[in-house]
């Protein structure tokens, strides 16, 4: 590596992977946070629709053979994560997959675009704002960070955990609609955590199954639960 | 989730997040591999120039005031992974950062571009080309798959793990120079293993993390070998 020495930034005039385009914001970094709910002993998880996931999903499936985009759709039906499955009597089915294919798991998560607030601070006002908790900054306690998207943002993700009680619950949570987030809250119960993590019908990100594995290694013990790897 | 129904790929008008552009690529999905060689008991990782990165982190540093920009250039002079750091009669470094901000440590990874391969012959391609070693498809072991970049490309990445030999060790690695790929390949020993995984001076993916940990939680009694979380 030490052959890079002088670097510029000059047009990308020609690639065989990536070809040029404009990204007209900057995702610097980004805050997640594994909430922890002591009283119900669950973790807090968002559910969203992801447009990018979604057509991902639909370039996948117009290119697979037909019995393999039955096999895909039988699976899909399946999974216990698929909800608002398109009926057999939806026309649009053949065209369009269902929303439920652009859905994902995800730990509650936020740009840092207020330069003025900590991290810590920008964290705490996404486990408010997205699943309805107040918690104090005192309480979040930064597990690591990491590059995400190398190939294509490179930003800073800063991963925090959050023990929570019923008390803290003080909103529905959701997201600001305003934002345009639309959010839905879920509960992983702490003894199906595991198995959850490596299921791989339910979609979800890296950072869900990493943050399981990371409180399974760390503060199991603290709440003298047995799980299985 | 449920009311999420009828989809409908439509212009991207207006977003106070998104601006429009067009990516005239499909990144489909990915693979990855934790290689682990049996005979040196060392992980094999590379490690890349990622322009991405290094643009993140010159936006992070432009915007910094004098006194943070100080630190963080102490801090980058100083961390381990920071080779390549520009001299100081390198008049470029006040306008650009040196090079090494751009590098980090990742699996052998690659992208899934040929249709008629399986995901694990793509992932064995990967580990000859990128690190030297000629593994049979039979010693891919699947770990699991999730989504990775939700907000850009929602790929569907699929980790496996490959056991290693000096004896499969046939080339350099390195990647193909004319994919535009330089890459360096650099092993960590087992016994730094979550040390390295956990120490955030080291710009790396999720995805080494949370391998390293895999391996600690699922393989390490294989190798009797004692790691400290």
């Amino acid at each position: 590596m030490e052959e890079i020495n002088n670097v510029e930034v000059v047009p990308c005039t020609e690639s065989d992977y990536l070809k040029p385009f404009r990204v007209h914001y900057n995702q610097v970094s980004s805050v997640s946070v594994l909430i922890f709910n002591t009283t119900s002993h669950c973790f807090i998880l968002v559910k969203q629709f992801r447009p990018a996931v979604y057509m991902s999903e639909w370039e996948r499936i117009k290119t697979q053979t037909p019995q393999s985009t039955e096999k895909a759709e039988k699976e899909a039906a399946e999974a216990p994560a698929q909800e608002g499955q398109a009926t057999s009597e939806d026309d649009s089915s053949s065209q369009w997959p269902p929303a439920s294919v652009g859905v994902t798991y995800e730990l509650c998560a936020g740009l840092v675009d207020k330069p003025q607030l900590s991290l810590e601070e920008i964290a705490r006002q996404e486990v408010l704002e997205e699943c309805g908790y107040d918690v104090p900054v005192s309480k979040l306690k930064r597990i690591t960070s990491y590059r995400s998207g190398v190939g294509v943002t490179g930003s800073k993700q800063t991963m925090f955990y959050a023990e929570v009680s019923d008390d803290n619950c003080v909103g529905a949570g959701g997201g600001e609609p305003c934002e345009g987030e639309l959010i839905e809250v879920v509960k992983v119960p702490l003894h199906e955590a595991m198995t959850f993590a490596y299921n791989e019908r339910i979609p979800k990100t890296m950072g869900v199954i990493f943050s399981f594995i990371w409180f399974h290694n760390n503060m199991s013990p603290k709440y003298k639960i047995s799980t299985n790897v």
